[in-house]
């Protein structure tokens, strides 16, 4: 390959790709990314067999062709090259980089040792706006397990029905729903995609920061999600999401409306306190406060006063701090709301405008 | 002790002094802050018995009195409470903080348990501005050694002459010298402060901005620095520093004048390829340009060509990158000056006007 193109665009799409590659060294290619000349774009790709990222730049190609080159020293190299203009050329397994003042050669691997990257684009689900979907993604993978004791509970749940997508996700203590509306969608379809993947989606798309809709595909084992000619492919998991609508409670018997950022100060001090002993902290509803009480026999206590518009008073409540403060920090609205009926039963948080979110967290049993 | 005070001043004052517990449990006091009322003050400080931070913060004290709480408690505690003002009570060895929404009794330890700190101000040597002063101790701690092998090597010599005090500090395999004028100075005493004190007299300058001058005080094992009401003590290192001077270069056959900001890029990209291989990078001043070179044989290699007014052309000379990466990122001014001789003898960078300061580099012997 023979090719010329901006250090800006280079650095970008370097930046896109290069943080999928593995630091397995089984396979010595997987640190590598895949440089493809050809029909006046670079393409960019990296993988590390569970997800694959790929983009495109434009530039000016004398000689297609395509070579794999180590991910770290590429990006490290094009990042710190502040010339603009770059000149690439490959010679049997070596890159050449040569700009105004920097020069280098950069030794790969043959793309041919290169796995495949499977393009499924072309099965195309749905469209959706990029801010709308991230926003979703990044209120719902809070409650993704973290461990992979249930491999199904490890992903986001998508779940279309007619007009409607849900994303799902439970660690079995708390879960999150959202509901995203899509006038004229008809499917059937579910699938679970893996938490790292939807963070790979966030990270890029926050990156790419563009106004386009981002593309959602899928096969029967692959996932993939277009933003903007950047694609990323992921491997689903394979399994049933357990049967989680029965768990959503119906009702409620109190309600508190509360200033997001006072409850967030208040758990957070709670957590301080609480995260001695396994992270208990205490709520309650009463007069026009949520009063916040967290012990550590060692260490102290705190109890937080938090001004609310309650509708009903309620028992005291225990919660595990980390579950309510881990969705305060991605909830949009500026006010929230906190439902709840008993110490036995699940409460809700949810947005105190938005009616297509639900973060359901269930209680703590104490020993009185 | 009963106090009131604001959130901001008593969080600042927490954000000064609580990074200089230790994590040492073997004496748990050392992980408290110290607190003390008296005066119209809150004084706060904490110490690790190498390094001790003393600052004040303006309060209401209805009742003088002393205790210790745990630093990280009482730090993201507060750093965490959004209201305007608090008032702090002891009781026993329990400290209860109290503000309009959050509430919380933190276990302290008794106060006369905590070591004394000794106040050596009144010692006084000399005051400096603090830019100046930072700016100088930024450019010199980067030749610090950062290994216990030889301890003098792992501090800042400080040497007063008449008019004038010399920072400097060296690893043996570069030595980077300050030259501070002070009319007036006379003096001559000789000390040598732990790296790791200046780099937090650094932070806390830098946390505290102020106008003001930073005092230094020294006793026969211990100095202080005080910016604006705030002392940093600390142990001196016991040895003589080497007699240094020899090694400065008078002359140099070739010199040049050189971007830092170009120079900079070179040295970083040289150093992607050099770090495979004990970090050699190679440079040459020929025609108008500097010539970096860095080879390494299973990655690949890389050449910049960066321009400069060059008096004399040189020999290619192998020097570390790193030690020339590390000072490149102090240096004030945009140009820079690089003096060699010969690949035998030492070189020297300095900024292109500054005239007090110099950074000496031992060349590698590399088999040829």
């Amino acid at each position: 390959m023979r090719i010329s193109c901006t250090q800006i665009k280079l650095n970008k799409g370097l930046s896109i790709v290069s943080r999928i590659v593995g630091a397995r060294t089984t396979l010595p290619v997987l640190s590598n990314i895949y440089l493809e000349a050809k029909n006046g774009q670079l393409k960019l790709s990296a993988t590390d067999l569970e997800i694959g990222v790929t983009t495109s730049i434009g530039a000016k190609v004398d000689e297609e062709g395509s070579l794999t080159v180590p991910a770290r020293l590429i990006s490290d190299f094009i990042a710190a090259n502040s010339d603009e203009n770059l000149d690439i050329e490959s010679k049997a397994t070596t890159l050449h980089l040569k700009s105004a003042r920097y020069e280098a050669n950069i030794k790969g691997i043959d793309s041919s040792e290169y796995p495949v990257l499977p393009d499924i684009s072309k099965d195309s689900l749905l469209e959706l706006p990029v801010d709308e979907f991230t926003r979703a993604i990044s209120e719902v993978v809070v409650a993704c397990a973290t461990d992979d004791t249930r491999p199904v509970l490890s992903g986001i749940y998508f779940k279309f029905e007619k007009d409607t997508l849900y994303l799902v996700a439970t660690d079995s203590y708390r879960l999150a729903e959202k509901k995203i509306n899509i006038p004229g969608l008809d499917d059937d379809r579910e699938f679970i995609v893996p938490a790292r993947t939807m963070q790979e989606v966030l990270r890029i798309a926050s990156a790419i920061e563009t106004t386009e809709k981002i593309g959602i595909s899928a096969t029967e084992n692959q996932v993939s999600f277009t933003i903007a000619g950047t694609q990323i492919v992921s491997r689903l998991i394979e399994g049933s999401f357990p049967n989680y609508k029965q768990i959503i409670p119906i009702s409620f018997k109190s309600s508190a409306e509360i200033e997001l950022r006072d409850f967030s100060s208040a758990i957070k001090m709670a957590s301080l306190f609480a995260r001695q002993g396994g992270n208990n902290v205490k709520i309650k509803f009463a007069g026009s406060e949520v009063i916040i009480t967290s012990i550590a026999d060692q260490v102290g206590d705190n109890i937080s006063n938090v001004p609310a518009v309650i509708s009903v008073e309620s028992e005291e409540i225990t919660f595990n701090a980390k579950y309510i403060g881990d969705i305060l920090q991605v909830l949009p609205d500026k006010k929230m709301i906190f439902e709840v009926n008993d110490k036995f039963s699940a409460g809700v948080i949810r947005p105190e405008k938005a009616k297509d979110f639900v973060y359901i967290i269930m209680p703590l049993r104490v020993e009185e």
